[in-house]
């Protein structure tokens, strides 16, 4: 089979390995649709993510859907030719966070895509077969392949405990920014700010139902959603770039009593933050890592109609032409590139 | 003023009153907009509910909304003027509950239209300032009156924990139960199970966007439920209807581990309950009465489109045919009767 | 190795069987004390509880501690010689409940002493290493068994959500009602209020530190519960009898706004409830089965001297003895007999 | 009556003022015994705490304690000879947050010793009734007038949600950190570190019974923590110090998925964190805010013995030498004074 491999020398080139066999209580999948996540493309360009570094050839790819050809010993003859979405990050489920379902946090998770483990960039991968979800009809794999990020934004929402009538504060458009925002007005947020820096994305999250943009290269944040919140500020941030006037921001434009969730990882880390202001204003923060037990929410969702993934999509490209979709995805205006194995 | 006065012997009849001064805190309300709710109509008929006794004259209706046009010493001369809806249960403000904003559960409550205290049937009303709130301009004064029993939704939802991606059955369609339905599916829920024995309120709320909808006169609940869900048994279950079977039903609907909100009220109140199916099963029971600080968040959701409540509106009637509207309303069919005070 | 086995038709006797090896994953353990349960008792003398039956040899037990005597490949050698305590539960791993934490939920769980699964009435048992937690120099063998019932105490506790100042109470002094007791002060609860029918429970209640007992067979619970708390109501019941009165007076006993946590199973199972006042007073009922992530928790309290579990016990036995303590056990004034298997 | 008045040029002398009148819903309060805080030691040092300013007279002194000698024509005349503490901090009643409990978070308090509003160091105070709350005979006056800092401790517990078995470290041994540490152990931490610079503060930390004492002028405090939890870290961090390296400790010293709760003031306010870390540990951060809620706990805990305050307590003096009390208040060795006014 072949397998798109990301070289220590930062060569993203077509690979011929062999097709994998399925353990026990695994299924074997014909991967149809990957998307490009930015970690993706982060490896490909500087070749580590912190501690993460890509010192021997990793297939990359981590939001995949596919269908299933084969099944292991201990699972059900009956899944072949299911479709499915895979959840790439499997858990010991042995120690204290497994146990207490906090699986995302487990120190010896394998995660597609991250040195060593490699990733969905490839036409056959074997996994466990609880990590692969059935899709229903209506769910097409693109969509079941963009689960993954939708994840995220499940994850974010049910962090901050977004209720019903909640007005929000979504800073970054790219494609957590958007996937969050979609899930948050599922869960019932009625006033929903974003903003970005790139005039291309923060259109795109106003033709995708934001009530409010703001354009922080041209406006001072906390002064824009004290604006559109008649002074008392939203009852929850989603900071969803990582920048740090974004992240000092969400602090100046959440209400007394409201959260604020940090899930957009900054590109060095330390940020000043007055801690004074999160002790007066009673603030609770929360750190979003990934998901857990988010699929199944995620494909409802999907299935019935109340977000929209595909809305997101830029562009797709076949699997032989990965290294161009690749270059593509570096443009910052790009929110998500679909590679489809089938198309070949 | 008119008032529509229900006397101890059940006369339901228009009466002049003098029209109320607004103390320091309050404001002075043109009522336009009232609601008939299933309570008015228990005390039409019976004169009493529970220990609560109509052992003399009544105003009925809590469900209201209107137009400030004056205000007490205390308030913002500003807000006459205003269209708002009132929070018909202003609490003591002082005790262990109004303390820890359980404010619902404040035993020194005073309730529109609950002996010995008048309701909304009256062309004016002088209430608390803060249990006055403002509707924009996308809000009608009908849906101004209805964020009442909307508000009983809210508290159902949030009692619940629902959250994206749930599955819920809803026993009862009446007014709470389609309510709670909205207010359900505007929090995440996407598999939304209806049953009631009436053929024409499962056909509303099939209309309304119910996914499945079992009528209790012919099928087995928790049979048609299992059929519904795989087997699997729905995540929350909202008892809206107060009839024994569907209280006992839930419990055998719910999947391990979920959630059964009961907030409908049994006509003799004693139900026999398999306590032990409750703890092999680890459910979470959760009694919802009437709502806290739901107001805001339940304008915000009609504001923005995210619920429907004129589609359960059946009929509309002026204050001066109020007896012919009771009457209508006591049909089993009927949802919501309104009564519109200024169309005299 | 001996095990002790209780036969289809109830003899409880003494038998040769094979050593077993530990898998890879797994401890081989000595087991040095194992305490006799209300469950195995109930085995003993009518050989099923609810579904399962005693239809094929079955050794009883399932509070068990002792050393680690060997483990398989994946283990760590270094445990040897470690002092444990197993957790008889063991569930797949798999399942949606224990994917979320919920793994006391999950329906294929291995639960010692549950027919078809053998328990740890015998001198060597081979458990996941996972399962086997290590017992600091300060607790007990005798303390090590009895973690199992004090982690139903811990689970209630966390149920309940107990917390500093709470009023309690607690219905039935039996192991559960005792050691949740226990729990619930070391969880802040200031104010512990028992009810049993057997005066020499209530005396033990009392002199383990229980504020207030009521014998329920000469005073109305519900009564006695207004008298201890100038009529306010606890702020939790935890209903560990399962007697229907006790279940029914745990609904009048509790506050406005309070809780009730079902643990104590009833005999016949169907409890006639007022399921209005669940509404009108807003309860949260939790039923609480088994435990989950408490071992850790349980061991820490004892090893801190937060909670006294020993002196529950009655009386110790031999594993030879062990068909003359069940008999013991039977006596409704026993509240735990220990099997020391090191003794012989 | 005689009060003690910190003028605007930062002379702390004895004043004699009229005696106070209740209003309708108050109490009139014959003080005897308040601690001197933190705060008051500032503003009697620098004039101000942020942008609160001393500009006009002000009466320091907000735990207080004392005894009922008359009441306003709203309250039980009964009430009067009843030994009560002050929470010192009144809201509006009529917000948000106060609709919702929140009502430490409203916007428009009355907080004894914040300018513009007078203190408790005055022979006697009027104070709504319900903010003035029984003590148990148990509970001498100098506990009462600790349940104020105690406060503080029960609501820090609240918010880092703190159970049973879970290990705690508390960043700062100051009145705050100290009376924390009770009520963490009350609510079931097993495993107590703390850190300062102080040695004196330290010994006082281990004699009432932190596990682990660090003295963060020699060891590093995340190190430390490390070993002294085999490499896990702890559940929770409360920071009570405001020290920005312990700040950024506390975020080193947690465990993945654990909490840090910040309640000591930094100095200056901005410290830089590692956001990121937030992020990948999915840490929970709360702020804490004075209180809420937290007087009948923390009565009955002290009523209880479940806690200790006064062997904080360095030293007492009378109103009449309160300015020498107060320089002695600013020995950093100090951690509680006491002026009793009855004792003149």
């Amino acid at each position: 089979m072949r397998v798109a491999v990301l070289s220590p020398d930062l060569e993203l080139t077509l690979e011929e390995r062999d097709r994998p066999t399925p353990d026990d209580d695994e299924v074997l999948v014909r991967i149809l649709s990957v998307g490009i996540c930015g970690s993706d493309v982060h490896y490909y360009e500087h070749g580590r993510i912190g501690d993460y570094v890509v010192d021997s050839p990793l297939v990359l790819g981590h939001e995949s859907a596919g269908e299933i050809v084969a099944v292991g010993e201990h699972v059900d003859e009956s899944r072949v030719g299911e479709r499915v979405t895979l959840e790439p990050g499997v858990p010991c489920r042995r120690c204290e966070h497994c146990a207490r379902g906090e699986y995302n946090l487990c120190a010896d998770v394998t995660f597609m895509a991250t040195p060593p483990d490699d990733g969905a960039f490839a036409e056959y991968v074997a996994w466990p077969a609880d990590f692969a979800y059935a899709l229903p009809e209506s769910v097409s794999l693109d969509e079941g392949a963009l689960v993954e990020p939708l994840s995220v934004g499940v994850h974010v929402a049910r962090r901050a405990n977004v209720g019903v009538g909640d007005s929000v504060l979504i800073t970054g458009c790219g494609p957590i920014g958007l996937l969050a925002m979609e899930v948050l007005r599922a869960a019932g947020a009625t006033d929903i700010i974003v903003s970005d820096v790139v005039p291309e994305k923060l259109a795109l999250a106003e033709e995708r139902g934001a009530d409010t943009v703001i354009d922080v290269s041209e406006e001072n944040l906390a002064e824009a959603v004290d604006a559109a919140t008649d002074g008392r500020g939203v009852d929850v941030v989603v900071e969803a770039s990582g920048a740090p006037p974004a992240v000092q921001g969400a602090f100046d434009a959440v209400r007394r009593g409201g959260s604020v969730v940090l899930v957009g990882l900054a590109p060095d880390g330390e940020v000043p933050l007055d801690t004074n202001e999160i002790i007066d204003n009673e603030l609770d923060v929360f750190g979003s890592f990934r998901y857990r037990n988010t699929y199944p929410a995620a494909i409802d969702l999907l299935a019935d109609g109340a977000v929209d993934v595909e809305g997101i999509i830029d562009f797709d490209a076949t699997l032989e032409a990965v290294d161009a979709a690749f270059q593509r995805a570096q443009n910052p205006e790009t929110v998500k590139g679909m590679i489809r194995l089938g198309d070949d």
